[in-house]
């Protein structure tokens, strides 16, 4: 913990001016303090960056503080602390709630909105930015709150891309920083889309374990297995990745009369099992059958998302 | 390839006594000469081993025959030549068509039965062979034909444990040989559970790939982030299962609640793509948080698996 005084001393002198306290260290605002707003701003304090912190309901600064943050007496105080403002609130309505009334103490500043979005929304709040002289950078944290700062956490950045390379010494603090394009929702979109990834792999795991799990097998003697195989499975990702952007599904590859996965339906359903997970995979399958494509490459049932609501 | 007379001079002496050939390895009988059966046979030829190959429509065995390979006759010549039978066709209706009228040439030889079969199917050849005398092992095939003999490829079997371990020289030529109990439907329900969670993966590795997609993003581009990304996160896998074997959903891990997936299934709806893969994994969410479990534990959707068929 720094001795009182070395931090947290700097004052913004006008709007949009890059502020250094005493010591040199930059200065941010950090808004926000749910678990994940704190290992934010306390990796930002860990390597001695000014920070203030501030949170609609009071009693969540404690800690931040003892390690040298400055607990902002109002949100305004809050905004007018730092030239860049680093957004971790609840969803939308707390964005707009909170800022969109402020945006005269924001014009000029950079607005760095980690806040989980889906990408509508996450545009909705870069136009408004945009509209206002917000400097805008949208993120999407893949990592829980324990991973920031340390190896394997990832954020997803799109906005303006000045805005991605000029705050970089702050973003590479949180985990490895990309950035996808000036439109605000692509990180979201990213984050979704890969996330989306994880949470169907844990159903399919779930659905596997609980196949097992009929015979009394344990999770852990199924993950025991299924896990290393799963994950060696992964190495086929970008193959069937490149057949997907190949615009053909015949490569030869396993068929889609070959991979039915009929067999898994029914073992799960003779077992007592809710085959709901293998089902949803059947009838992107059985689609591509019918339709006349069964001796065509199991991935053109990537072709049963493109094509819309279903 | 060796040289003419050096193998397969092995001949039955009487039923089910272990039989060498000239050079003293031992004698395989392959039935069924697809992709799979050529592999298996191809790689006891490899090791030297004796091999007599049949396939019921002809023409599958010249490659096999160059490297040493007998092509039986008949059927019937095919399982005289060999204490050890490999089947490998292409469904149950072939094993009864082929094998089931032939109960008193396999009386006493042991069967290897490794054509793809869901567990019920495999029990029903398990107790054909158990009231006809005949020691049957039955496998499932964790790889490619390609993968077989290479790193990588996993065989399960359940039935006779004897046989597993008394073949274990024939077995572990084709990949690491995993056991799991004496019921015979054991092998395939493991198989289908492990690839049930590799499909299910695929398709949410798909889900991410159309969202992404949506916006012009190449599948490869998204491959090379998620790639990664979901390998490292199988990791969680075993932790996952010993939440589920723990019989609690109450560790304070991430809730229920806060994993909610609206903010994914309304990302891809915004987008124009099918949300089917995300909506799999949230109707299971929904129903534990209706159900009022909501605080709990993520891994409770588990239990929508072992609710039975849904």
């Amino acid at each position: 913990m720094p001795a009182e005084g070395q931090l947290n001393t700097g004052v913004i002198t006008r709007e949009g001016e890059m502020t250094m306290n005493t010591t040199g260290a930059k200065q941010y605002a950090f808004l926000g303090l749910g678990n994940m707003g704190r290992a934010l701003a306390g990796a930002a304090l860990a390597e001695g960056r000014g920070v203030t912190v501030w949170n609609r309901t009071p009693g969540k600064s404690a800690e931040l503080e003892e390690r040298g943050a400055v607990a902002a007496e109002s949100l305004e105080d809050a905004l007018r602390s730092s030239p860049v403002v680093v957004a971790c609130l609840f969803d939308l309505a707390s964005v707009e709630e909170q800022l969109f009334g402020h945006a005269d103490l924001l014009r000029g500043r950079v607005l760095v909105n980690l806040t989980t979005t889906n990408p509508e929304e996450s545009r909705k709040i870069g136009r408004w930015a945009a509209e206002n002289g917000v400097r805008y950078l949208d993120g999407g944290i893949m990592a829980t709150p324990g991973m920031i700062g340390r190896e394997g956490s990832q954020i997803l950045y799109s906005g303006e891309e000045a805005v991605f390379e000029e705050e970089r010494d702050l973003l590479d603090l949180w985990g490895e920083s990309r950035y996808f394009g000036s439109d605000a929702g692509l990180a979201s979109l990213w984050d979704l889309a890969i996330l989306a990834g994880m949470y169907v792999m844990y159903a399919g795991f779930f659905q596997g374990a609980a196949m097992v799990g009929s015979e009394g097998v344990k999770a852990v003697d199924f993950a025991a297995i299924a896990q290393p195989f799963l994950r060696s499975m992964t190495e086929f990702l970008p193959v069937q990745a490149q057949v997907i952007d190949s615009g053909s599904y015949e490569h030869g590859g396993q068929s889609l009369e070959f991979s039915d996965l009929g067999k898994m339906v029914r073992a799960a359903d003779d077992q007592g099992v809710s085959p709901r997970a293998v089902q949803m995979v059947q009838d992107l399958l059985r689609e591509q059958i019918d339709a006349g494509f069964g001796h065509e490459d199991f991935e053109r049932i990537f072709e049963g998302f493109r094509g819309g609501n279903q």
